[in-house]
Formats: structure tokens, sequence, C-alpha cells
């Protein structure tokens, strides 16, 4: 009987029913003025009243699947085993366009195949086997199963063919919190399809040569360039123009532009006394050198 | 015994205690930026310690009680059988105006009387017997209850004269959430107030003249014409100086302008590219036009 | 054992273990399109899964302390008894500065102590030993206690110096809400930071001279004058070169710019039409004089 329940709870079962958490994040870009975000979670509400369901952010710009993708990945790893994340930046949204489920060891992911999991797979991407900017899909990393959802059992009929977030993503949602294994949503798929990421040059003088990937609410400018890109603490940053030396420990080092490692262990320019991008006039996609000190 | 307890409880008890849902949506247009929202949240938490507060949005416009209405519409319908909507553009808040508990068939909705409710009893009428332009007060349809929010017994005191949100209608709604029948709450109406809905006219030579309804976060112009009053899918839209041919099944159908029938069933203008009010210049209350080709 | 049981919770015991809420409230400027807030829930919510997260404003000004103080001030007593209020606002943030829990007979509050507590403080005294603008730390009143945050046994680590709310206050508030006794966070501490908080002035003629201290969502112009500082309702009040004579009970009782004292008890300035604060052109900090009539 205990290998039945095996056999019947598929791949899921090494969740073990317990594992499975209650809570489902959101990340969209539906903004906070209408009812879309408000009608996914009356759907997941009655499907699984116990839910729990946590945003992230819907203010996302619209359509900008890069920084869904971003957002998303400094922020899943700090919920609890098993938590499950919607993610919808659905330019595509009624089109053919394929959507998925992701299982990982650590959580499910449930969104449109377009890049938006494009940084949860290079995360679970061993280090020396990282996508880089020439791929636009990639084999599910070990230790990680997907279904494309195609099973209309689970979805709230009729389905919009505008708004897959109620009528698709949302149930699945809330039926995977309730336990449901994903195979129950579709069948299996071997790969997922990558946005490009830019990766870090080498610059003929040994800088490190990388890019503004996100402009925070504080007017911070967190890059791609990672503390592990980072062979030393004396180094020269250069961004629009101007020039940062050294690496601070927190905000209120110097009342100038400094810079730091932030909280997502990515190098971060910030100014103590307003919006370093305002400052700087930077934006997503500028150019950021690293000189160490001792390449001279 | 069974039977007093139904005298007891009155109509409230077709719902039966377990029916009642612990969710508890707010509409309001308190911002995100003061503490309103959170003091309600806190006064029902305070009551029913497991109520699931759910907003739906607090970013209608200060007193736009159309544009509340319309909101709560597209949402409600999408929560599960006996929640509590709690729905607040209170321009006459501590004025005689009357605020009243609504019960229906599958919710419950909270608000001052002043046409917040108007789309819900809109939805509640026979198709035949829809509320029209010329109304501004209606009775109520079969199926439904109503009391005015006139027992003070359930409200925190001292009551505010400027914050009923807090004092009087969260206090209500985490009461029902216990399950409390609305009788207790004050003593029912027949009526309730309506906006004027602008009624689709018919022009001259056959085509159908409806209005824009709202406009999106993504720039989609959301008109008051819906699926059944198109007769055909071979139809040329008319908004701002603009034609649209045609109807659409998804928002990746082409580069340019387009129409479809949204997820709330409303005919909708889009743009794939970005804002279609702001490539048109629509603003809510613009004319729509919608010939039926069919009609040369 | 029951003994034993009372030493080993300490003074926290008066709670008594059903009285800890599992309400946790959150304010910060960390704003709402990145994963700041999020990474803080799903640290919660892996510490306590049932916790209850309520977001009391996220928009609060970068850095803007005076503001979040007052936003908390007029919400925080509407939550259930023994609420975890979070607040932070924390340009300090990675340097010297001190983190604190501070438990009352009411709610508890976890924050950096850089005057974010003083309005909880100023409530907390008895109306006779209020602090003053001169003072800037204040020991605890009676029935509150006290801990500076340094045991680093509850932190999330690695700790980000910059971002305490995720590694340090969201651990924190999770386990206060699984009744750990506050002591276990740190070493008791006998006072708080303040910030200066204006006093009311008396003018040569008996007039009250006080300020503007917030600007609503629907700009309604909130002044730290309250209702006990009123000797009468025949009052002139002056603003911005503007007068308003009388007060007024709502919000409709005139077409013009009205006064009334607001759910807050504090004196506030309204335009039924608009915004109070765009017509006058008021800002934060602005004097506003109050003459009784009777005073000629």
């Amino acid at each position: 009987l205990q290998e039945l329940s095996v056999l019947v709870s598929g791949d899921s079962s090494r969740w073990g029913r317990g594992a499975v958490s209650r809570v489902i994040t959101l990340t969209t870009d539906f903004g906070y003025g209408d009812s879309y975000v408000a009608a996914m979670k009356g759907v997941i509400l009655g499907i699984n009243p116990q839910a729990a369901i946590v945003d992230i952010s819907h203010s996302i710009e619209p359509q900008n699947i890069a920084q869904a993708a971003y957002v998303l990945s400094t922020a899943w790893s700090y919920f609890p085993q098993g938590t499950i994340h919607v993610v919808i930046v659905d330019p595509g949204v009624g089109s053919a366009r394929r959507a998925v489920v992701l299982e990982t060891p650590k959580a499910l992911f449930v969104s449109p195949d377009n890049g938006l999991l494009t940084l949860v797979m290079k995360d679970l991407c061993p280090p020396g086997d990282r996508p880089d900017s020439s791929e636009d899909e990639r084999p599910l990393p070990s230790g990680a199963r997907a279904v494309a959802i195609t099973n209309p059992r689970y979805w709230n009929h009729p389905v919009s063919p505008t708004f897959h977030g109620r009528d698709i993503f949302a149930p699945i949602a809330a039926h995977l919190s309730l336990n449901t294994p994903i195979d129950e949503f579709g069948e299996v798929v071997d790969t997922l399809r990558l946005l490009p990421i830019p990766q870090l040059a080498l610059g003929s003088k040994g800088e490190t040569i990388g890019h503004v990937l996100h402009i925070d609410h504080f007017g911070n400018v967190i890059t791609d360039i990672r503390r592990e890109n980072l062979r030393s603490l004396d180094v020269v940053i250069e961004i629009g123009g101007r020039q940062v030396r050294g690496l601070s420990s927190c905000y209120t080092d110097r009342d100038d532009l400094l810079a730091l490692v932030g909280s997502s262990d990515h190098l971060e320019i910030a100014y103590r006394c307003g919006s370093a991008a305002a400052t700087i006039g930077a934006k997503v996609g500028d150019e950021v050198i690293v000189r160490s000190c001792a390449d001279g």
C-alpha cells in the first residue's frame, strides 16, 4: 500500500505531503489599480481557503520580462520550502506560447515559458555550466522537473484568452498548494526558454565590464557584477563618467557616491543623501567597469 | 428547536454557518501612503483573528464612485461563496447618507448606499429588467436582502465622523465573517441607490454607440459594450477618430491597435506595443461606435 | 514546575502564551517595486507559517523617520493585543546605530532606535510628563521594557550589512510571534532615542500655534493640534494666508475649505471638492494658528 501511494503521487512524493507550503507568491506587471491581482487571489482562495498569498511585486514595468526575472530572483529563495511562485509578465497570452510548472528541490514556479525563469535556472545550474548570452533555451538541470500546462481539467472555464493569470495560473497554483503532483497539469518538458543573460567581459587591462541590472526604489544602482566577480576590495568603479573608489560596507560610509555589495550579493552604487541613479543618470543596461587597483 | 434556530437566524440561515467565508475584500480610495487601510485590517483581525483579508484596490481615484463600482464588478464573482466585500468611496461620510449591508446568494457587500453597488445590482437583475440611466434607486432583486446600518452595537466607539471605514464598516465585516446575521446590523431596506448607467444607443445606420468605461494599468481601453452586444465578429470600431477593423482573439494578433473581448466580457481596444489609451488619447466617457460590416 | 515556567519566560509571561498575537505589521520606506518587503515576509513565514502579516505602508518617503513615526502612530492601537509592529526607516543600517525591541502592555515594536518610536513613547507617557522638543532620549515609561538587538542567535545568516529588515528584524518579529521572550534578543536598555517633537506655542493674544504634521492621500492637511488643545469650537484657523472659521463635523459640511477633528484626533483642514493641501499650498512643517473667538 505504501508503495502504491508512492506510485500514485509520482516524483512529487519526495516533498512529502507535509512539505508543500501553503504559501503562494505573485509577481506580475498587473499594477495596483485594477482588479486583476484580486481576481487571481479570489480564485486561489476558492480552491485552497488556507493558502497564504504574498505579493512580491505587481509594479513590474508592463511586459518587462527581464525586470520580473530579476525581482523574482532576489526574493524566492527567502520563502519556506515548497513555496509556489506564480510569475506573470505575458505579452504572448492567448497565443501559442507555452506555459509551464517548474519543480525544484526548494520551490515551485508557475509561469509563461518566456524567459521569466532565466535567473532561477541560472541559480540551479552548477557554476561551471551556467547559461550564457547565446542560449535561448536550456535543458533542465539535475533535480528539476517541468511540465507544459496543457491539461484543461484544473483551469477556470471559460478561459479568457487575455487573462490566463486568473483562469489558468491561479487555479494551478492553488492545486499545487494542495499537493497535486505537477504531472497532473500536462506533459513533461525537457527545456525552458531563457532570456539572453549579458555576460561579464574582461577588458584589455584586466578590468571587469558589467551592466546595470536594476535600479531600486531608493535609486540604488544594482549591477550584474557579483561578489564572486570581485578579485579584491581595492577597486575603482566607473559608471556614467563617474568614478567610485573602494568598497564600503554600509550606506553611511561616506557622503558621496559609494559602492558596496548589496543584499543580493550584487555590486551596487548608492548615494547616502539621495538617488545614485539620478545623480549618475544611470539606467538599466548601462556599462559598469571595475578595475582592480592591483592591475595598475 | 431546529425551527427556532431558523427563525432566530432569519434568511441568513440559508448560508449555513460553514458557508460563510472568512474572506473579506477591501476596495477603497484610501491609497497606500497612509494608515487608513491598515487601521481597518487591525480592527477586523481584533474581532476575527482568522479573517483572510484581500485588497481589491485602494487606488480608486478619490471620490470616484463609478470607478470603484467598475473595479468591484470585475472581481467579486471570482471570490469564494460567502465572501464579504467592503467597498468604500464615501464623500458623504459623517453626513446623513445611508450605509448598507447587501446579502446575495453568492456574496455579502458592506458600503455606503451611494451607488457603489450599482453594477452588482445590475448583475443580479434578470437581463430583461436591468436598471437604465434614468433610475437612481431600485428595489432589491429577488434573492437579495439588505439592511441599513443603524445598530451601533457592533461599531467601534467612539465613532469618528470622518472614518466609518475603521469604526463601522470594518467591525461589521468582521462580525459578518463570524456569521452574525445581517438583521443584527439594522432594519431591512427595500431599495438601493444607483448611479446612472449610460445605456448603449442604436445609431441611424444600425451601429451600436457605447462609451469608455475604464482604462486599465496597461492602457487598455475598456468599453461598456459587452460580448452579448456584438452581433458579429466582422465589425469596425471607431474611437477618437481611429478605426479598428475586426476582432482579435489575443493581444499579439497584430502590431497596431486591435479590439477584442477582454477578460470581463467587455469590448476592449488594446495596443500590443504600448498604451492604447495614450495612442488614441482616450478617456473614460468617450464615445465608442461599433458598426457591423453586414450593415454596409 | 509552574514557577519554573514563569522564570523561564521572564516578564513576557504577563502576556500569557495565548495573548501574543500572530499579527505582524510592517511599516517601511521600501516601496512596492522591489522584492525587499516580500523577502521579509518569506523569512517570517519560514519561521512562523501561521503569522498574519499586514502592511501598514511601504511608501514612507525614503529615510523620512518622522513620517513613519506619524503613520505608525495612527494605526498601531487599532491592532489586536500583542501585535508585533516592525518599523524600518533605517538610513544608518549596517553602522553602529542601535536596534531595539520595545514591549508595552498593548503591543510589541521592532525597529532601529532612531526616533521611529517617538510617538509611541509619547502615547505611553502620562500627559503631564510627555517628551518635548529638547529631548533626544528618554527613559522608558512605566510598564514598558526594551532590549537592544545584539544576540545573533535568531538572525538570518549571513547578515547583509544593508538589509537588516530581512536578516534581523523579520526573524525577530517571527520569533516574537511564537512567544519568544524579548530578553532572548539582547540586553535590557533603559532609554530610547526620540525625534524632536515640535511643541505647540501660545501666542501673545492667547492663540495656539501648531504645525502641519502630515498631508494625506486626499490632500487633507493634518496638524499637531489635538482635540484636547482646542478650548472651544468657536475658532478661526489660519494657515498659508487662508482663514477657516469654525469646526465642521464632516467633509460635506461646506463647499469651501473646512476644519474638523479627524479620525486620529488631530485638527485637520480639508476641502470637499479636492485637495486642501494643493488649495492652500501647505506642506509638512508649515505653521497653523488657532484663535479662539472668545479671545477677541
